[in-house]
């Protein structure tokens, strides 16, 4: 089956940087992935989440799966159709949010069973099941079904619960229905333990899946193990296919793993943080909250290319955040994509000029400098 | 002063279609001005109020000037150039406000006090107050203050509430500054009694203003009284003026304010109702909540030009609602501000048709029709 592979068009270093071909559009690489957990961009309408760069979305298959169900969006064109999203999509198996969101989880070989955090409903995943409802989803890269395990958890429960994961590889891989386009990515687990790490990456090649993630990081290690982790991680990954590091997240770990050669991400930040009021620039965070923006005329950020810094102040986004005005969170949701769009351009233009450590320590000295100065 | 004034050309019965240029752009009559309350149409970007349809939106001169204050707006451009919207703006006065929202009111010939309900501070609005704080908000037609006497208010206290506003209006007159394209429109009063509306209009036509409100309506009179004051009053203003019916209304009353002569119209009802689930269509309301459009494919309404009909279906926008998500609140608003602007076109089309009977009669039997049956 063909339609779906990685074309590496430049390196530096271990950085790489290329395009993703699917049934449903390219990907420019590294990318990063807007989640959009139940079947919408919170906020934000899909031409302006293309707009802002994003070539792919990311979907959750937990909240869909619960609301509005899966029978639903198959019934209405799948997950792409149903949230007017014409690119490719990537759903992921449902294992982080069970872990993290669902109440009475009740873990086995065979699968996981856990209790709805909306309406107390008991529900079930296998690595079979997460695999049909993903298909049934319309996902363009589906994730194997993976435990994950807290920061806290000792050596031995990383490496047992890495084993089971390992074993429902082998089952997603099976119960996966190969289509034109489409792909299947095994998620590497192994905690903080490179020893582990290795062992999770030769089950996974063994297997053989179109992309590889990286799972289970982002959880309270810290940025330098998240670094190295990441890169020893990718040094054993085949060269040839997309590698996704889930969950990260900030811009400066992003910026450190495209560094390690990491193709993909997906965070909540960029939405997340805007919804909260706050703002990321090349200076660094800004909360739009705070006073100072009051009857400030400057946008956000100087020379950025989103519609919000064209046309909006700080002193108006300042009001509508203040007034909990519904278009405060869509606009500095809208800005903060464009802001995490914008840095994987420049992270693929520096990897094609093979200037990357030159864009690394003037990305580092911007977010030193801080926000520009009150008026 | 010039650059402010209707041209009517074309008339069917008492209704009228034409245009009215103001300093800020052209506004095509009759029209339907969205609420932007607090410096926003509630989650909706100016460019999308304006692809609906929308030539003005209106300002609330009340909230405004609690929050962020008349001299943050004045600073950061004026309302306009402060919320992005480069057409025209209509600011009331503040006066309907400070009656439905502020607490401890305490109203004199001068003026009226009253306590901030946001923050509980105290404030005070007299005409001349109101006039400079809508001219440093930089509107294009400004609102003289009048007060406004609730619905089970005596003839007596409706009279004397009348005089007051009338001589507010004239204070108004003489502390507005003209400038080329900007306009100062008077508010007649008198409840439901036409001598006391007869006695306002002659007030303020002796007075002289660029356009007539018709205010003190939709405040539960109820549509046949609402229709019938709208009708005896339009009849006494004068035909080169435009006429404005304030707060009112569903797509219902709206139409027949249109046969009665009125050429402005203002509401949050399609945004309100928009964040509330609730959609108009021309087969009437329909409340996208309602479990019977869960898996329904098809659009909000059949033809309709919004984005939101063109790219979404109901099991969708249900989704959405149902899950608290702003997108929905944001679609649903969109929607709704197209279907009263796609109204106000056909209501032009039919006065220049001179068919506005049967455009009602139609209009009419599309509501009795209600919505399409379930799937």
């Amino acid at each position: 089956m063909t339609g779906f592979g990685l074309t590496v068009t430049a390196r530096d270093g271990a950085a790489r940087c290329g395009h993703l071909e699917t049934a449903h559009g390219t990907i420019l690489t590294p990318a990063f992935m807007p989640v959009g957990t139940a079947g919408t961009v919170k906020g934000v309408m899909p031409e302006a989440v293309a707009a802002s760069g994003a070539d792919i979305v990311l979907g959750n298959t937990y909240h869909l799966m619960l609301r509005p169900g899966v029978e639903t969006v198959e019934k209405l064109g799948g997950l792409r159709r149903f949230m007017g999203w014409p690119g490719p999509v990537l759903t992921d198996s449902g294992g982080f949010q069970v872990m993290s969101l669902a109440a009475l989880r009740s873990l086995d070989e065979d699968g996981v069973d856990f209790q709805s955090h909306i309406d107390g409903s008991r529900c079930r995943l296998t690595p079979e099941s997460a695999i049909e409802i993903q298909h049934r989803l319309g996902s363009t890269i589906t994730m194997v079904l993976d435990e994950c395990v807290p920061y806290s958890a000792s050596e031995d429960q990383v490496e047992a619960s890495m084993q089971l994961s390992m074993r429902w590889a082998g089952r997603c891989r099976e119960a996966f229905v190969e289509r034109e386009g489409h792909a299947l990515f095994g998620i590497v687990q192994g905690g903080v333990h490179p020893a582990l790490r290795q062992q999770s990456v030769a089950a996974l090649r063994k297997i053989g899946f179109d992309g590889y993630a990286i799972g289970g990081l982002a959880v309270g290690e810290g940025p330098e193990l998240l670094c190295k982790i990441s890169r020893s991680t990718t040094a054993l990954l085949p060269e040839d296919r997309p590698r996704y590091l889930m969950g990260v997240g900030r811009p400066e770990d992003v910026v450190a793993a495209v560094a390690a050669g990491v193709d993909m991400f997906d965070c909540v930040l960029p939405t997340r943080s805007g919804r909260n009021g706050q703002a990321f620039t090349r200076r660094g965070k800004v909360n739009i909250r705070n006073a100072r923006h009051a009857g400030d005329p400057r946008p956000l950020e100087d020379g950025c290319a989103c519609p919000v810094c064209a046309g909006y102040s700080r002193g108006y986004l300042h009001h509508l955040v203040r007034s909990d005005e519904i278009l405060g969170a869509v606009l500095m949701t809208m800005h903060n994509l464009t802001h995490y769009q914008t840095l994987m351009a420049a992270l693929r233009d520096a990897v094609v000029a093979e200037s990357l450590t030159a864009f690394i320590e003037s990305f580092v000295a911007g977010l030193e400098v801080g926000d520009i100065a009150s008026l």
